[in-house]
């Protein structure tokens, strides 16, 4: 029984995905990209995004494909829009500082780490155009599900996407958890990133060795995306182990039937922890919680089982995520600590 | 039968590390480094450099194990000295100048990828010390087995490492090929490590799937190594993955054994090729061969089997390489083909 | 009559120092800071900051010496502390983050463009030490006079430097208005510089025609210094043009004189705005004014003065900022036509 | 009598350029660029070059010219062919690769500091386009007159900068000696530029305080490259100060007249070094010499001259350089110390 609740990326890799990869351990195979698998991979994410002239990059962390895809679309003295909490301003030591040459991270706030069009609007209007001085407008990165376990509808996307195309900016979706937000909202692959000019598709937190696509809408920066990931040091020689994860992860539709696996245990998770008394600190809409809980509560399953603390205190606000491995049974040995 | 000779990175995973991916693939594992198994990688290669002190990181590609290494030993303004030939040099897009923050490399010419200690002394005459108009000495970074597929003997990298110590710089290794440059010298690994700070000791080529170790020396060095590895987008989340490949690979002795089989196979097909008549450009001392052949000759074996072409012509230069899975049966009908 | 009230870098170099660059106007002068007249700059401004171990260098901009300064104090992995509208975040187009190689800018909000001591801790306590996912403390940055026109006090200055010494974070001042500063406080160079470790010490607002101190308290590092100068291009060749502006500016307590004339003048401004119904954004308390004026009263300046108008609407928010050079009679006119 | 010949930024400002500084110094001025000599300085070089769409920066260093220029040119991952003797490799402290993102340099040897068109060709065939594990080719920057004190003829020039338009590279001119080639070579400016598509109009060694000019020939890149320029801290508050140098400096071919002064005192001097057995480096052909002498020739000056000694030995390398001031007098007696 797996009762680490810490994170979508302490758990194994998805069986499918691991028999891909033994599969493919045979023979020789071109590297840097030139692998058998890589062509079918391409397809089938222009597929699922319905972009015809989509090209796909693979890199193995999820840092890694959201800073190529801002260093692809910002110049160095230009300005990310992002949340505060997002991924790319708190958990990535400044990656995108150094992938982007230095362009800065422009922090909006808002309620469960979502940005509303007029915070957006609001921030916008700070950073100058034209003038001389501050850096300029860039691109803005959104985040769904988001950092804080919620979700942007895709009405809340369409806005936000189209206030920055407005203003010539690009658009990235750090979509670590794509599937999850798909699973959630109960949408097409499309339809999630129809406003984004580049996504971050995740595949480690949701099944996965360690491979995320950066998927690119607009093909003819393909080849400057290429020599950005050479350049990264993330240009993988045995990059056929990068293709057969990625090609099984999206065969049959596996990507999709793990999130949503995951997405039911988060919320048959958050409804036993209502039920015992914690509360939400935001509306967990997908495979992530954060609520609080009293101490007591919290320490009667210290040892036995594990997940984020994000802070001390009476009633410490505590961080559970559910991967695609988490079972029914799990959830409630969980409770059941919790209850006591 | 793989006939493919283009790299020592187009074949596949060696089973026993397969087996431990495998193996490892259950249950929760903490990610980005604080596995179970990484304590004992540390420990494993703290042993085998004989460095009581050394601090170990994992990465998934060679280029960000020395570039991480090297931007760890200079500042921006010093320079890397280091062969016309070196991968860093010629093979990385300049992943060097993006990670040292734009420290520059002085190219020395050398037959066979070696650098003499002459030709060393006299590149860092030009390099001022206390000029403030040029940059400064930064490193020495040497490659064994070399480019060419040569060696550098254990006195040669003596005297190397020796001239840059004394002149205050940093010294790195670019062990890609580590295990077979021990293979074929016959030395231990703390010999062949004895004369630098840090080393990229390599995996992927020798059979692994994507790893490779930064070996640095100065333990002291390790918090900064850490924040320029997550800053770099090169810490896996599920590092696990990355930790049992490299204990499998130093387990028993495996790193080592790959490497003379490749090497025994580099040897065979050397004097093979020396048999039915082409020339080394170098003298092939590990598993990687250039040599000159009659046009003919390649065009024998062209659809049938796969090497490296370097330039074209009447006698093209061709660049072949043995991994660790090449059996006689290969190298010789390599050798047949060619023969016609 | 100058009625250009927009900036104090709108007026003329002042006499004595434009005396000092004809009179040095002559010979030959060794280059690159090596001049006669630069040992006494270093030493004036040594005792001026009773700092016996100072070193000092000097370049041509503002913005120059803020980002030198910064880029000798934090790695590329940290953040800096700064307010959100001050010069380094707001005017400098990213500067800060070239200069350091991409470290962050930790935004904090707070009254009159100053940072209150528990808004300090607050950021601080967000930003990790020793999590590896995000960026590090690396120094405390601070304006006075500030970018609003207010003043910290040295009891303000010492509890928040205190705050970022306990933390082991290094300390800057962007003294663009170290003088004027000065000249309002009352208090010596020494005491406003006390909490430091590097100054920008600015002339170029105050008189000077194009030159800024870098004062670093820690000799030690004027080696790095000077190398990061010349890499940023700010290196000049006939640098007795920089000296002789400083030698001048310093001569005499000339810099003082002229803060005290700018600050007189803009004092005087302000009550006078007062008088005639301006409101005061934030209390003005050197020479730069921030006042809300009603929009027919503006208007009748139009054409006739100049000045900063920060916003539109029936109420516009105006910067005035009154240099050396401000007469009163210049200062009445334009109360004059603003009353009408 | 100034016997300061070791360079030609040693020397005072031209009389006609101080002239203008001082009388540019009364009343206000707009900063960064905006004031009232900016725009003709701007039709001047578009005049000069025959550039209609031509912008210009100015800044206050070669350096910063070069840098920004090529900065403007070249993508981090690509590199710039130049002379190993180029100032951007050896006396910019790796401000191109700062400016750059960390492009690299390519080197490329010839006699006089000159490359020629088989050794740029060379060159460029080892560069991959299209390879991802190189770096691309990116810019040609060439340097008239050279480091050596040599020209490039016109026709050097335009089969060098045909070399790299063909295919597909941009050109930089470091013409920190513009002037003097033009007056060597009896060429006009436009006929200088011609091949090139930024140049860095060299003003400082020639008789201004501190200004180059960065004339780019497509103006359209003007809005990046100022803001490249305010991102490096080179943007002048005071810009007046740099606007008026310049154009004093271009009225009445002031540029052209200092630059004859000085080839003509380099020429005398370098007829006079033969006479008494001083033996050329390489050919002087504008104003600066590098000759071996006798030791005890250079003995008898010591302490009584001053030049550049590149070298220790019985035949030392010496550099001399005549700057605009240097009167024949000066040249003569310099020669009779010498000669004993």
């Amino acid at each position: 029984m797996n009762l680490n609740f810490a994170s979508d990326n302490t758990g194994p890799v998805a069986q499918p995905i691991m028999d891909a990869i033994v599969a493919a351990n045979t023979g020789a195979a071109m590297p840097y990209g030139d692998d058998d698998w890589m062509p079918g991979v391409r397809d089938a994410l222009r597929d699922l995004f319905d972009w015809p002239e989509a090209e796909v990059l693979l890199v193995a962390t999820g840092t890694g494909a959201n800073v190529l895809a801002l260093a692809g679309m910002v110049a160095p003295w230009e300005t990310i829009f992002a949340h505060r909490n997002s991924h790319i301003e708190r958990s990535e030591c400044g990656a995108p500082e150094f992938y982007t040459g230095g362009a800065k991270l422009t922090l909006i706030d808002g309620e469960g780490s979502r940005i509303a069009p007029d915070a957006l609007r609001a921030a916008m209007a700070v950073v100058g155009t034209k003038d001389i001085h501050g850096v300029q407008r860039g691109a803005l990165s959104l985040t769904n599900v988001t950092e804080s376990g919620t979700l942007y509808s895709l009405d809340d996307l369409d806005a936000l996407t189209g206030i920055a195309r407005d203003a010539g900016m690009g658009t990235h979706l750090d979509g670590a958890r794509f599937a999850n937000a798909c699973a959630a909202l109960g949408c097409s692959a499309a339809q999630l990133a129809r406003g984004f000019d580049m996504v971050s598709f995740g595949g480690t937190k949701n099944g996965c060795m360690g491979v995320e696509a950066i998927v690119m809408r607009d093909g003819a920066k393909h080849w400057e995306m290429q020599l950005r990931r050479k350049r990264g040091a993330q240009l993988w020689s045995k990059h056929r182990y990068l293709s057969v994860q990625m090609a099984a992860y999206l065969k049959d539709g596996l990507w999709l039937e793990n999130a949503r696996t995951a997405n039911a245990a988060g919320q048959r998770l958050a409804a036993g922890l209502r039920r015992i008394g914690a509360e939400m600190a935001h509306e967990p809409q997908a495979n992530m919680i954060f609520c609080r809980m009293p101490r007591a509560m919290h320490d009667r399953a210290l040892g036995q089982a594990r997940y984020g603390l994000m802070d001390e205190g009476e009633r410490p606000l505590c961080r559970m995520v559910c991967d695609f491995t988490k079972t029914e049974a799990e959830v409630d040995r969980l409770l059941e600590l919790l209850a006591g």
